[in-house]
């Protein structure tokens, strides 16, 4: 039996005042229209179909080639955004209708209801919950068996259904051919002159089939955004999602609340992440790692028992047992070895450093190959710009680069090549050499008087 | 009709446990003080008079010239604090009696205590709300018609009055005349031996004239802060308030509760604020910027579609299209360029950056007139202080001042100037030359073994 | 009387996923256990016996010597813990019985346990407390006279008894003798055959004994850890409680629940801690200070006055009125004077700075003592290692040190001395001389245009 999804996306969602269409704008750094789509295929629907309006092009750019969208020109009302798929609908099976702004649906929730709609043999069954606050959203009028009587809109509700604390999610489960009875059905005679999907329901119990309501418990699924404030409430909730998953496999998060881990980021048991902490994209984190606050980690590998502080890595890898930071940056494409330090005000920047290596503060290390157990001295910089062209250095093993110096690529320091503090190197280094290129130092006694710049104690 | 508004503020708040007066405790940035006088003068007020006592100078020195104030040299009572400003008072009018310490109150709350009190006729109303714990506050004794009856406090209030969730806001409105009248008939006669107030409430119903109460809603307008506890959880509110109100204008907030906006801050559709975000003073950011985590922006100018990673901007502004960071300090009177580059560990102070110049990490420029296109190397100094003087360099369009080179002011280089790397440069550079000054290289074979520094592979 | 504490420490905490015993979890820097054991001290307690079992070695090691340790080889019930300490267990007095995994407890109901216990002369008291969600503990069933009936487990438990919400904080008083009597007639006749420490309240109130119920009012005293989830809510708690008590004492929190404050730490009045800040250890700080955000301070002693923005300070001293950061780095044994100023990407590490000097940026100064009114100017570096040996740099009072030059160790900057900009310094310097060492400027004309590096304006 075909599972197909219809996922709306097309409103305008002026109240975000925003350039971007709605379903676009990130919870926990995805497209709320992602986060719905992922969930619909984590519940085996087999097909999604997305449909685009506002910002169609750029909706659709967001997606994956395996999404088909259907394009709703003109947006008249939940009904007719899903008869724009009329063409696409599965024959027989069944069609969820899930709404691209509500980022927080579940797999579960969605399993749940299909589980629920098929088991009673519906052929139409409406997600609802309870909320506090009911307030903007249509409720459940139930009759006097329980069952669905009519769905009212806040604005056309009596005092008595506004009293009402349970609510239409706008998420539905159809029968496929009960829903292609009734799509062509639902008119606009109404005082908004909007076709609503809601008629559908009222459309297929007057033809005597079985219309159902499934309640969650999970109202926080059903959420939906029309608010940069709405927006936020989700990204919270999102996150302690995300978060809560994280420390019951065994991460100890100080403050969950003040954690931003994205939903792909994978982390090992034993890490601590201290609070401030951002992990993006395909980030995989080890175990006993100690990742401190303020970190920003994207798209990297960090080995086990790594501990980094107050730093940014960037598209990246770190091998285990190595240090990085406070204040380092690593950017893409950097390759860190094992048991490797990466101190303080340190950039590193498409290259590789072998194991046991350091450069423990103020140097920049970029478009470079550095060997094992090198040390990069302090204010030392990798120089490998001429004004036209990028080139690369090489430093092997063992060799020790004194502080403040300038490489000057492209060059090669040998094993235990050994550059002086203060040098200009433009030259390869050999095996064991000492390169040296500064000037001898002149002190002229009483120069300091001479110039005026003996300060009195009092200045 | 005149609107004249008295505001306490010579409390000296001994549970601040602080030297400062308890009214100029900062709520997100400005001393609580100043929040209840804008609030005064954008609902229409036209003349506050603030009661100073503790700290009476400090006060008046945080005061702008336009505001009266009254001192009350011995703090006893309320009563006796609007007593001290009987000369000051408006013949004719409506008088609003604010606290110095309730930061929250907002210009809508006034508005409407103003036109219930002005509407109904009333000689003299209170402010009131429902508070859930309504411990220490005085609480609102209602007679039989709902009017008041009477307001006792948390000490003399016996076990029913306890019950009462309104409370007293110690905020009124008294028509002049009524308020005039009263104010020489309270007495200390109490076991306080102070004078109260609220007393002017009961001499005015004695008087025969009406006196009326306005409960708001908003019961966070009200709160006093008299504890370091309480001054947080105040500026909790306002910093929600004010995220709330730029995230409806479409400024993405991703945790509103761990931003920090300050109320002048203007922000355009569409940027993203992260987490840990400071924002102070007179700052403008334009639209679709992304303002990274930890960054902090004080009394600065932003662009549109500037990007801005964990970084600190003080007094200066920042051209469209540019990116800030990480980890880089623009301090006081920096004036940067549109598509400008600003990288990590720079520091820029006082100086003038043009378009598209590049100063990407480590590096410092201080006192400086940095043409377009411009590369700033890295380890670059602007060396602009001999030790006595400060002095300014220039660099100009296309130059390539290359890493690790010191710039000693005062020194320009001219259009296309390139300044070796490792060269410290004294004299100016002439368009399109390279000026160079350093050492050449020279190779010591064998050095490293000599000195004993051949490290065997297990060290 | 002698008043002994058995502290139950010997749980796996399956649930905690790690390989930590689960006591030894951190909150708020410290293992859960030296929580519980600090507020057992401080309560009057006179000795505390540490039922260990899982990890007991690491358990032990965590531990000060003056505490005795009882190994539980299998983990057979709370019964079978505390009959393992029998031979410890002093003849007369009062046993208090405490869970390692419930670091809340605090000293001030520990102290009402106790005397309720004491004064009413019970021979063993429960501390109970009222949870709006009791699922998964211990109900307390009260009989008619509202003493205690008995203790059900939530699997034991009957609908009704489910419905109770006090519940069994697993915390005991015991009268040593009684306790010594039942210990022994405790037996794992049970479904899931483990010696009940609850079952010795039955036995001593079948000898006849008087057993009483305290309930306090702190239910959070009572939280026990047993997943991460729950690591993070506890800490929450403590990290609130800490900061509230420095607000009381006048320090001024921005944002308490995202400050991160040990329990050791103490501040002065008036001291501003601004959001995102870790004080840690043994760290003190004066009053009137301003803690930036997101400074990480870690058993350090900051004077009076001092401002410092997003910064790290580790085991170092600060003296009165100096500024550090935003954005610098001090290492281990650092001892920074007064008026000081170590400005943004500088590193100080096991150095002495005098009174009045500065490193305002981008420098790293280690293994140095570097004397008062001295200007450290931007690149400067310490070179404090050769490849093989750490050696040491003096710079004397009112020293000038260019900027991007290097300080070779071992070497002297005698009074006054002045060091020229990119100077790599190997002789010292002597009083009032001027030490330079480096190259003469040429200037080529023509090199730019020479070298193709000319770009169009258009690239």
């Amino acid at each position: 039996m075909k599972l197909q999804a219809i996922i709306l996306a097309a409103g305008a969602g002026t109240r975000m005042k925003s350039k971007l269409p709605k379903v676009l704008h990130k919870v926990c750094g995805e497209p709320m229209l992602q986060h719905v789509i992922d969930a619909a295929y984590q519940s085996d629907i087999e097909e999604c179909i997305v449909v685009v309006g506002h910002g169609a092009q750029t909706v659709k750019n967001s997606l994956t080639k395996d999404i088909k969208t259907v394009l709703q020109k003109e947006q008249l009302g939940t009904g007719h955004a899903v008869m724009m798929t009329y063409d696409q609908l599965t024959e027989e099976g069944t069609v969820l209708i899930l709404n691209g702004d509500g980022p927080l649906i579940t797999e579960d929730t969605l399993r749940e209801l299909l589980a629920y709609h098929q088991e009673k043999g519906y052929n139409a069954t409406v997600l609802t919950a309870d909320l506090a606050n009911p307030h903007g959203y249509g409720r459940i009028v139930r009759g006097t068996d329980n069952g669905l009587m009519k769905i009212v809109e806040e604005k056309d509700a009596s005092p008595e259904e506004k009293m009402i604390k349970e609510i239409n999610s706008g998420l539905y489960c159809f029968d496929a051919k009960a829903l292609r009875e009734a799509l062509p059905r639902i008119t606009k005679e109404n005082a908004q002159g909007e076709y609503y999907l809601t008629d559908a329901l009222a459309i297929i119990a007057g033809m005597g089939k079985e219309v159902g309501v499934y309640k969650t418990k999970d109202y926080e699924d059903i959420m939906a955004v029309n608010a940069k404030g709405q927006l936020a409430q989700v990204e919270e909730i999102m996150r302690r999602r995300i978060a809560e998953k994280h420390m019951e496999e065994g991460v100890t998060i100080i403050n969950p609340s003040h954690t931003y881990i994205e939903k792909h980021v994978k982390i090992g048991r034993d890490t601590i992440v201290y609070p401030g902490v951002i992990l993006v994209g395909d980030t995989v984190i080890g175990e006993d790692c100690t990742i401190g606050a303020n970190t920003r980690i994207e798209d990297s590998k960090i080995g086990d028992s790594v501990t980094i502080h107050h730093s940014t890595i960037l598209q990246s890898t770190v091998g285990k047992c190595t240090t990085v930071g406070p204040y380092a940056y690593v950017r893409p494409n950097s390759h860190i070895g094992k048991h490797v330090k990466i101190g303080d005000f340190v950039e590193i920047k498409n290259a590789f450093i072998g194991d046991h290596s350091k450069a423990s503060h103020l140097a920049y290390i970029g478009d470079a190959e550095v060997g094992s157990h090198v040390n990069i001295g302090c204010g030392v910089v990798f120089v490998n710009y001429d004004g036209k062209n990028k080139h690369k250095t090489i430093i092997r093993d063992h060799a020790f680069i004194g502080s403040n110096s300038n490489l000057i690529a492209p060059v090669i320091v040998e094993e235990y090549g050994y550059v002086a503090s203060g040098s200009t190197i433009t030259k390869s280094v050999e095996k064991g050499a000492l390169a040296i290129a500064r000037s001898h130092q002149h002190n002229k006694a009483g120069w300091v008087e001479d110039k005026g710049l003996l300060k009195t104690k009092e200045e």
